[in-house]
C-alpha cells in the first residue's frame, strides 16, 4: 500500500466510493445504490463492499491507511455517530465505530456539506483561500464553512446550516416548519413549487409544455428549459430564486467577511439568470468593504466535491492533523 | 512596572482609558470627551494624555508594557490603520503607528465590537465558551465573533457585521442605503423612528407624553418608559424590534452553531419585553440541534465590554499571543 486512502460519499440514493493516493489522485471509484430501506447494517455492509471493490479495481491487497466518509444529517464528527439522517432513516447510528470494527482502519466522519466545502477548498475552486464559504443549491440548500483554513464545526457540529436562514419572515413555508427560509425560496424544490403553483392558477404554459403537459413532472430543470427558450414567467421564477439566494449570500458575507463564496449543487445549473440575479442582490446588500474583498465562483468539482472532501479528510487523518473537537 | 497594560475604548463621544494588571484588574481609569472635530492629531494627543493620567493615578512612572485600543469603523487590525470611521471623521488614520511613535510601546488595535466580544469572552458572560457571538444593540447594531477561542476577523477584518444582515427584504430603509437590515429594524434608533412615525400619524400619545410632548425628544428610552406603564403601542414597537432581533440571532445560530450568544448595548435595557420577543423568535426559527446547544445571555460588563477587551488584547500582546493575520 503506497499510502492510499479510501473515501466515501454516502447519500440517500447512492454510495460513491473512491481510492486515492497521497496527492489526492483517484485510482479507482465505484457507485452503488444505497437502498436505505434495507437498514443501517445493510448499508454499512455495502459501504464495506465498495471499499473492497475499489481496492480490487486498483490491484491493491492490504487495507487503505484510513477511510474518510461524508454522511447526511446532524452528526458528531468526533465520535462518528450520525444523530439523524431522514433520507437514510437513521437515528443514532455509530457509523465510525461500525466501519472500524469491520475494516480495522481509522475512519473519519463529517457531514456531506462540510466535506463538499473541504473538497472544493483542497482540490477545487477554493484552493489557496483560507476563508471560504461553500453553498450547495440543490433540492435543499446546505453549506460548509472553511475558516482559518479548517472546516468550522461550531459548538455542536451544526455550523453551516445556511438553508434555514430566514430571508423573508413572510415568505413561503419551509419543510422545517418555518417561513421564508433560504431553502424555501431558492432551492430547486422551491423553483419547482412556484412553477406548479403558477400552472395551477392557470399560467405557466411554457413550463408545463417543457414538462410534457404533466404538472407533477415539473422540476427546476423544466423551469430552466422554459426560461432558456425566453419564457417570461419561468425567467421570473429563476430571478426571484436568485434574489433570495443573493440575500442569503450577502448575509453570510456580512457576518463572515470571506475571501471566497463557492456555489455548487444541481440547481445552480439552471443558468446565468440565477447567477446574475444573485450577484446583483449581493452587490446591493453586502457591506461595501466585505463585498470588495469577496469573489463569488462556481464549484469546480461538481458531483465529486463531497467525495474529494472525504479524500482530504482521510489524508488529514493519515498525516495526524486532528479535526477540531468541539465540546458537544 | 509590575507588568501593567493600558487599554483604550475610543468612541465618537468619549475616550475611555484604563490601566490594568496581568490578571485584568483595573487599577485606574479615566474618561474624557473625544471632540473629533479637532482632528485626528488632537484626538490621538488626547489618548496619550489619558494614558499619562491613568499611570499617574496609579502612582506608576514607566510606560505600560503594551496598549490595546478599540476603534470604530472598518480597520486593519494588523497594520492598525483605521480605514473609515464616520463618527470620528477619520479616513485612513495610522492609529497604531502614531501611538507607537509617541508612546514608544507596542500598540494593538481592533474594532470596538470585536473587543467588546473579547471583553465578554475573557472577563464577562462568555467565560469558558470558545464558540461565542457577541451582539450589541444600541443606536446601531454590531457584533463580534469568538470562534475556537479567538476573535474571528474574516479575510479583511470585517467579520461580525450583523447589523447589516437583511431580516426583511421589504423592511424599512437603513442608514447604509439598503432595506430591512437588522439595524434598521431592531436598534434603538429603529424603535425611536417607529415611535415618531406613530406620533406623526396621530398615535403614540403615551410615548409623546413620556418625551414631554416633544416628538424630537423620543428615543428608545421613552418607548421603554411608555411600554413599562402598559402602553400597547409602545409595547408593540418593542415586540416588533425583538422579533427582528430574534430572526437575526436565529440566522447567526443556524450559520455558526455557537454555544453562547451574548447580548449587550444600551437598547437591550428597554426591558424583558424585547428579550422575550427575541427568544420566542429564536425558538421558532433556529435549527433544532443548534437551538438546543445555545444559551442566550445578557452581557455582564455593560459599558466596559470594549475597554476590558482592549485590556485582554494588550495582555495577549504582552504574552506573545499573536492575533490572527488575514491577508487583506
Amino acid at each position: 500500500m503506497k499510502g492510499l486512502v479510501a473515501a466515501v460519499d454516502l447519500g440517500g440514493t447512492k454510495i460513491y466510493t473512491a481510492l486515492a493516493d497521497q496527492s489526492g489522485r483517484v485510482l479507482a471509484e465505484v457507485v452503488v445504490p444505497t437502498r436505505p430501506w434495507e437498514g443501517a447494517g445493510a448499508v454499512i455492509g455495502r459501504i464495506v463492499e465498495t471499499v473492497d471493490q475499489v481496492l480490487k479495481q486498483a490491484g491493491e491487497q492490504g487495507p487503505p491507511l484510513a477511510l474518510g466518509i461524508g454522511a447526511p444529517g446532524p452528526l458528531n464528527a468526533a465520535t462518528g455517530v450520525v444523530y439523524q439522517a431522514p433520507n437514510l432513516g437513521w437515528d443514532n447510528v455509530p457509523l465510525k465505530q461500525k466501519l472500524e470494527e469491520i475494516l480495522d482502519v481509522p475512519v473519519v466522519v463529517d457531514n456531506d456539506a462540510n466535506l463538499a466545502a473541504m473538497g472544493e477548498y483542497v482540490y477545487g475552486a477554493g484552493r489557496g483561500e483560507e476563508e471560504m464559504v461553500y453553498i450547495t443549491v440543490s433540492t435543499g440548500i446546505g453549506g460548509g464553512l472553511i475558516l482559518r483554513g479548517r472546516v468550522y464545526h461550531g459548538a455542536g457540529y451544526g455550523a453551516g446550516e445556511i438553508g434555514h436562514m430566514t430571508i423573508d419572515p413572510n415568505g413561503p413555508r419551509c419543510g422545517c416548519g418555518n417561513y421564508g427560509c433560504l431553502e424555501a425560496m431558492a432551492s430547486g424544490t422551491a423553483m419547482a413549487r412556484e412553477a406548479r403553483r403558477l400552472v395551477e392558477s392557470g399560467g405557466g404554459r411554457a413550463i408545463l409544455e417543457a414538462a410534457g403537459g404533466d404538472v407533477d413532472a415539473i422540476t427546476a430543470r423544466e423551469v430552466a428549459r422554459a426560461a432558456a427558450a425566453g419564457d417570461g414567467e419561468a425567467r421570473q421564477i429563476i430571478i426571484n430564486a436568485g434574489r433570495a439566494l443573493g440575500i442569503g449570500v450577502a448575509n453570510v458575507i456580512n457576518l463572515l467577511n470571506p475571501a471566497l463564496v463557492v456555489l455548487g449543487g444541481g440547481a445552480m445549473q439552471v443558468g446565468p439568470l440565477l447567477w446574475d440575479a444573485m450577484e446583483r442582490e449581493v452587490s446591493r446588500r453586502a457591506w461595501a468593504p466585505a463585498r470588495r474583498r469577496v469573489r463569488l465562483v462556481p464549484a469546480e468539482l461538481g458531483g465529486r466535491s463531497g467525495l474529494m472532501g472525504a479524500v482530504a479528510l482521510a489524508l488529514q487523518k493519515v498525516r495526524g492533523e486532528k479535526p477540531p473537537n468541539p465540546v458537544v
